[in-house]
């Protein structure tokens, strides 16, 4: 008779979107990445850039950009503590669970394990007025026995701990080349749909109790046919599909993703950003969660914050915007035939 | 390092008002009193409407005033399970945590002692998403021992679970009569003021981690030489102090509760209510936590789902759109000397 868990989480996710329920996120739960930005601008190594210095760069980005956002990522050492004022009310909070980068493992060392942040836990987050909780994986579907299942089980375990708590819990999936050579290679963009869209339809499994899968745009738009001669970034490439391919991707990928996605921008420029959430939406994508896309060109600013401001304030802004008209053809999470069945699918008192 | 308590109480404090910091929330948590009015208006004994019947009132009272609301308390059994859809995005959510009326007690029988709802928790509340626990409470200072102490160890109890859980307490503090003949006397009017404020004054220590006091009205203004004379009722009525007594109670209040509060309507019409606010926020409340004065005369219209709806989309609108003009010159909470110390002052870990 009493209240039930489905309506916390309900309450959470809706928290996120805007009042059609499509996801415009913004991402600034970094650390690793920013850090080398910093690093990169102010000719230093990674590891002479200081927490301060990490903490007062995400304020500065949250402090001008979160306003467009529905729901603000960030991390929860240096990004929440110092930013939680610069969070407008009434839009919603994720935070990151996972520690920043990965460890190396496997026979060949290039397959990745993740890590939870030390001394974190769902109910710290939940405490500290989490709206849901984020965690990036890592995932490559023919990597080593051991690795899959340790990152396998690491979804699940946080999957039901969201769920004790009632948490939203989206999980973000990013893949990786287990050849030498990288994400890079003409041979990695052949393979990219069929691992995003394997690595989605894996925890799309309800045993793993996600809500809303974070995932890469399932092809490398500048190996198709129509972009390959160097439209996004001057650099000529071997076609290795076509826009009709990608399109049918996405659409694989929707099917594939079970549950309502948004796409992410791993740090590609802007235009090809858009493109990407036009293509995404259209085959079923809520929204997106998007961090260096919108922000990136601001840091080689830093640590002139006056300038880097300036330029949020209006190129950001502007970026931001636009993926948000983008964004408006996303299909609401609240109209996923997975929510359609009941409030969640992954909540097992439900309501219709 | 990590993210802190203080900023979960502070995210979902701030979620209860409006962006000024102006509370003018709404309460559709009663049981008993609602009972009793589809009751009488049916000609029926309390106990003959339902659980089901109390939940398709509440829900429609929701549904209309929801949206005037900055933020909606409601009860987790009847109100919260059938209504949460009907709270719009953005509106905080405060949950009832008492057991509705109260157990007599005490060597008259005329003392109170209140109790829980059985098997709630505030962990469950979190869990459901509420941005607050509002604990109501029948006080009275001069009331026996046992009776004083079982209230004062049930308020410190729930005000630590509320602190490790960092989620605002909100304590509703309410008057009775020890003496025969109740609160409709003129010797309860008298008595009144000293009663509001030492029970402000003893819940404002901060071992009880109270984070917004809810309070009577410190006077009754029928009572008073300027409106004794049945302004609000037709009745006339000794005059017991005078409306600059009544201001001088109100800052008197407004010292002894040393923490932001709201005023509660406890049933009165609407045109006392808003004389009520102006007082009130004139000393230094931070709003209003506003039921029955708003909504009551929809009730008498029930069964009838089409004309209380009319009637709450007309008059009831009207109602809250007036308390909401009054409660404009509320002290944002976030300016109250406790929060401008720290975030919170309950809050050990509190950020200047």
């Amino acid at each position: 008779m009493n209240a039930q868990v489905s309506e916390g989480k309900w309450r959470r996710l809706r928290s996120l979107a805007d009042g059609e329920g499509r996801f415009k996120m913004m991402a600034i739960d970094q650390r690793g990445s920013l850090s080398n930005a910093i690093a990169k601008t102010t000719n230093r190594s990674a590891d002479q850039v200081s927490g301060e210095e990490l903490a007062d760069a995400k304020e500065a980005i949250t402090r001008v950009l979160a306003p467009y956002a529905t729901a603000v990522l960030t991390d929860p050492i240096y990004g929440y503590p110092h930013s939680f004022r610069s969070i407008p009310q009434g839009i919603g909070l994720l935070l990151a669970h996972e520690e920043t980068g990965y460890e190396r493992a496997g026979p060949t060392g290039r397959e990745r394990k993740t890590n939870l942040i030390e001394g974190w836990s769902v109910k710290k987050a939940q405490h500290a007025g989490a709206d849901a909780v984020k965690l990036l994986l890592y995932y490559h579907p023919d990597s080593s026995e051991d690795v899959r299942r340790h990152q396998q089980d690491l979804v699940q375990r946080l999957g039901e701990e969201c769920e004790q708590a009632c948490m939203p819990f989206l999980l973000e999936l990013v893949s990786y080349a287990l050849e030498e050579g990288g994400t890079s290679t003409d041979e990695f963009a052949r393979k990219k749909p069929d691992l995003v869209i394997r690595s989605a339809h894996e925890f799309s499994d309800p045993k793993y109790k996600v809500d809303v899968l974070k995932l890469e745009f399932p092809a490398n738009l500048k190996s198709t046919r129509e972009f390959c001669g160097g439209t996004f970034d001057g650099e000529e490439r071997q076609a290795v599909y076509q826009l009709s391919d990608v399109r049918e991707f996405c659409c694989q990928l929707n099917e594939a993703a079970g549950m309502p996605w948004v796409i992410l921008s791993a740090g590609v420029g802007i235009e090809e950003f858009l493109i990407q959430v036009e293509l995404a939406t259209e085959a079923g994508a809520s929204g997106f969660l998007c961090g260096r896309a919108i922000w990136k060109d601001a840091v080689p600013f830093y640590p002139d914050f006056a300038t880097m401001e300036n330029w949020l304030r209006s190129e950001g802004a502007y970026n931001f915007l636009r993926a948000n008209a983008y964004a408006q053809r996303a299909v609401p999470w609240f109209e996923h035939r997975r929510c359609k069945e009941g409030v969640l699918a992954a909540t097992s008192t439900a309501r219709g």
